[in-house]
């Protein structure tokens, strides 16, 4: 199963919604641009390659609509708009938009869709090198680990939900487990949102991976002890010069990772390399959500309901900053589709030689 | 208010129920040493040194059923098991003991009343000492900003009611305010039991104190973007060499504090010092609590009632460490009652040089 996919009626797409999970599965159905920027700023949809795949059909529908230049760019707009942090969104729309531009209207909309559809496909096989080059990285630790079960810490969610399928820190993981490497992760609740104790211990419990939830609190204090391995988590903007921003809180189990020794890899699909930028902390946009999400939450409550609880006093406030950005300095290695490099400029160049700033070649 | 009072009775002492803040403010009766043994486990009260004192009395209860040596050990170790982490516990608990140890048993509950009468006087005689010597480090901050509001962060809750009155890291917060610095204060939330969100939002609330509540994950973000001048926590014990165990998560905290150039502070009354240790990470035990505080939370319903709600796929596993480690090397300084000192041996003995290791001073 896939985390997007288009609907019978070929005039919408279906989706999870995964504010429900993991209490609720419930499927959502997006029939216009305006659903698809509403599901991305609900976090209905998640996850910086799944956003791209949600904005680049959300362009389609609009297309489906209205093919004219005008209705293309206001389409645009609304998407991109629709979250800042995240580069694969403006990434899949510019990607769509080029494969629209130069046709006339009436192919428009079958175009972005073609192109949407690959572009899934695209992810999904990123993912699936991303977790062949992983597992090198994880079957050298086993082997380092002599015998003794791998733990792996992990932050947020950046698992199959978070993409097409697979994931990116998680496709290694699961690979790791075909192969039979054992290991055990530990899995970081995430605050606010908990798209760790809700979304990764999901799915690794589908996938039947050993695994333990913990406070955000926690990893430092396990990482002193020896209690990981390693660390792995995904990136929702990566600079030129290797600075990544991920869900916030990464750069504190980063600095814990760097003083304990413990290797810190972030799971990078080219998509979420920003080329333009070289400075994460100066340049990359940290979303801000509204205060609620850290001042209420959500679950089941015993009588099997979905129910919202307030955790703080009435009227206290609260600051939601959604990223943060981890120098690439404590970065060990990025693992990218084409293989782990160093988390620096001449690292990634030498992945990606066309994409490099001052390259002469394709864009 | 004080945290702790005897009640009219004579035979029982009264404290809050920290678990029904800030949603309800309810007051519990410990008529036995049973009571306040119970009342530290389940956290109704918490906080190193309120837990010494409600241990205080706890033995005080024990002596008025029965006052023989027998009695008296029994409630000693029932008392001492309650919670591993905080060595005030302990330490309140050897007082009192050596208080009513040479005296007839028809005497010793009374003295022990007495004793823990007096500790509660003398643990806020610590706090408001605490809070001078503070203040004169926040001034100085202060004047560094240059009449810019001051922000500062803390984690968990060291305010009063962690202690008898005042609180440890909090002190210094009051007395400013009572001063009239401009200042702001970001609240960690501290899961998994939320003492900031819960308790330390309610204290600073009440005081009027400006502040903002942020999920645990976001300190490192703020101290990167200069919006943190200092980081102010308190402690459950310190070694004689100035290793810090707090609560789960200081350790990040203090991490990205040193990576940031921001001064990261611990309020330390003289009864969290562990002087038979000087080695934090190898010595002081690590209390884990049940999984289910981390899967599950309280909080109040929008139908007004105090609600459980469960945040993970069910049976996911959890684990929930209380506390970490921060080596010496990370704090700034120590606040303790006889003014500031640096986080090393040295340091300690200076301001308490009777209590130093291989001194013949009294203990």
């Amino acid at each position: 199963m896939r985390t997007i996919w288009r609907a019978g009626d070929g005039r919408s797409v279906e989706t999870i919604d995964q504010t429900k999970l993991p209490h609720a599965f419930v499927t959502l159905r997006l029939a216009s641009a305006e659903d698809a920027s509403r599901a991305i700023r609900e976090m209905r949809v998640r996850g910086a390659p799944l956003i791209g795949a949600t904005a680049a059909y959300g362009l389609a529908l609009a297309l489906l609509d209205d093919a004219s230049d005008g209705a293309l760019d206001a389409a645009y707009r609304l998407l991109v708009a629709a979250r800042p942090t995240a580069v694969n969104l403006r990434w899949a729309l510019d990607e769509t938009r080029r494969a629209v531009a130069e046709v006339p209207p009436a192919e428009r909309a079958a175009r972005a869709f073609a192109r949407a559809d690959r572009m899934c496909d695209e992810d999904v096989a990123i993912c699936r090198a991303i977790g062949e080059h992983g597992l090198e990285i994880l079957r050298a630790a086993a082997r380092r680990a002599g015998g003794r079960r791998l733990n792996i810490l992990t932050h947020c969610n950046a698992g199959w939900l978070a993409t097409v399928d697979w994931g990116t820190a998680t496709a290694p993981i699961y690979r790791a487990r075909q192969e039979g490497i054992e290991l055990h992760v530990w899995v970081d609740e995430t605050r606010p949102r908990n798209q760790g104790a809700a979304l990764t211990a999901f799915e690794l419990g589908e996938e039947r991976v050993a695994h333990t939830v913990i406070a955000d609190n926690t990893g430092g204090h396990l990482m002193q002890r020896g209690l990981v391995d390693l660390c792995i988590v995904g990136t929702d903007r990566t600079t030129a010069n290797g600075d990544v921003a991920n869900k916030i809180g990464t750069y504190l189990k980063a600095l814990a990772a760097k003083d304990c020794g413990v290797p810190f890899y972030v799971a990078l699909p080219s998509p979420s390399i920003d080329w333009a930028l070289t400075d994460g902390l100066a340049q990359i946009p940290i979303e801000q959500r509204d205060g609620r999400e850290v001042t209420h939450i959500s679950g089941l409550a015993a009588d099997g309901q979905l129910r919202e609880i307030r955790l703080t006093p009435a009227n206290t406030q609260a600051a939601n900053y959604g990223f943060d950005v981890t120098p690439a300095r404590l970065v060990t290695a990025l693992i990218t589709e084409r293989g782990p490099c160093a988390a620096t400029t001449d690292g990634l160049n030498g992945l990606f030689p066309a994409r490099a700033p001052g390259s002469r070649g394709p864009k």
